[in-house]
């Protein structure tokens, strides 16, 4: 492994400037954070599963137009992506309620929401990432109008085909979060989707038992979480009917060339 | 006075039925709350100035072509307006960072803001009134999306109108709250505006020494509040240049008839 220099560590990846200028490579960590950093843990297995999960998602994203930052995986840990200027928001879709929007509304967890709702948050750790609207970002000039409206549009096909391809495994997804951001050509950028989508940021629910196959289980001191991820990675075709490791999985793709 | 039969009891106003079917009286107390009701005070003569405060703002912006449930005032703490369905939302207009906008955003109070901010609350004491977006507004169907343009409409020309009202008499718009209702005509309903406009609902301060002249006084335990109204109602042309009884104008004014 050649010495890298590192751009940044956040709470589950860590990002190396990559062999290109403009591409960045991104580590996947095992370690787990939950309310804000104040519940830390790791979920063994994680970051491979993450890795791998996202790569599957990024790549079918962009079969139907979605432009990502996603180039390539390189290793278990670790993909090349385009370098991109985060837009500090969190976007989230939901279908079901849930989380923070079931205990805000006084809504029971589970209750399909009377239609998908988006919601956006300010990434920032000290004011506990809160809640935004199109007028805040607008009037403090966190992204534009127009990147705004390409972020809904997305987030909107983003939905509809991972729903799809989750309920075609059996699974529901209740909510995810995505990150966008932009991509500098000269002067002129263009929004890209950026950062991962994997059981991290999303909720994930057996369609049949709404068994959680998601963070959430970590949140939740539930238990099960490293299976959790596993069983989408399976569900997702991901992982050999044996899937006793997925780091020999790994392995073996890899020894067969990039 | 005759009887009446209460429709609502409020924080700051009682509803009884009006005297025609389509008509309310509005009554203002000189009771006080903040922070959902877990502070409780009164103001004494707050009623009776927030009576005539608003009657003079709807007033006004009647004149500016926006519709409002404002009849006419009927006596010192009463007056008679336009039965509507109150839409449960809150709508907060903001040119100046304060309260709780200047917490969650990190943002010293009394910056300007880069541009005006519309905010949406949902009007829900056991929720505590949460912030919401368009999205959960269509989502819930607590308005149409027609509803929510015809409310951002008339809250951008409220904004204008008062902002400068206010600048004209020495007082710094900094933020206010409006709220909606619909008016029926048969099947069809026009959105309206409704409650009330005072320093309760407003952040108003001196342009020169940034004194608070609204409810803050009360929430901060700053004392002055039943001055701070009088002022704002004095410099309003509300008050005889001796204000020392607004009661006495108020009686002064019935004895002429209505």
């Amino acid at each position: 492994m050649t010495r890298r220099r590192q751009i940044y560590e956040g709470k589950a990846k860590i990002l190396y400037e990559g062999p290109e200028p403009g591409t960045i490579i991104q580590y996947f960590k095992d370690d787990a954070t939950a309310f804000n950093a104040q519940k830390k843990g790791t979920i063994s297995g994680k970051g491979v599963l993450n890795n791998r999960i996202s790569e599957h998602l990024f790549t079918l994203l962009a079969t139907i137009g979605i432009p990502t930052h996603f180039i390539r995986r390189l290793n278990m840990r670790e993909q090349l992506v385009r370098q991109v200027e985060i837009i500090p928001i969190e976007v989230v879709i939901r279908n079901v309620a849930a989380g923070s929007l079931a205990k805000r509304f006084g809504i029971e967890e589970g209750t399909t929401l009377p239609r998908t709702i988006i919601e956006y948050y300010y990434k920032d750790d000290a004011l506990n990432d809160p809640m935004v609207t199109e007028e805040h970002i607008a009037a403090f000039g966190w992204a534009s109008q127009e990147e705004m409206h390409d972020i809904a549009d997305m987030a909107i096909r983003v939905n509809d085909f991972m729903a799809g391809l989750f309920a075609g495994v059996g699974i529901r997804l209740v909510d995810f979060k995505l990150e966008f951001g932009r991509l500098f050509d000269g002067e002129y950028a263009r929004v890209i989707l950026a950062d991962e989508i994997s059981p991290d940021g999303c909720r994930l629910w057996d369609l049949k038992t709404n068994e959680k196959l998601d963070k959430d289980r970590f949140r939740r001191d539930m238990g099960g979480e490293a299976e959790a991820y596993q069983e989408v990675a399976r569900r997702l075709g991901l992982m050999p009917e044996d899937d006793a490791s997925v780091l020999d999985l790994d392995e073996h793709r890899k020894s067969r060339g990039k």
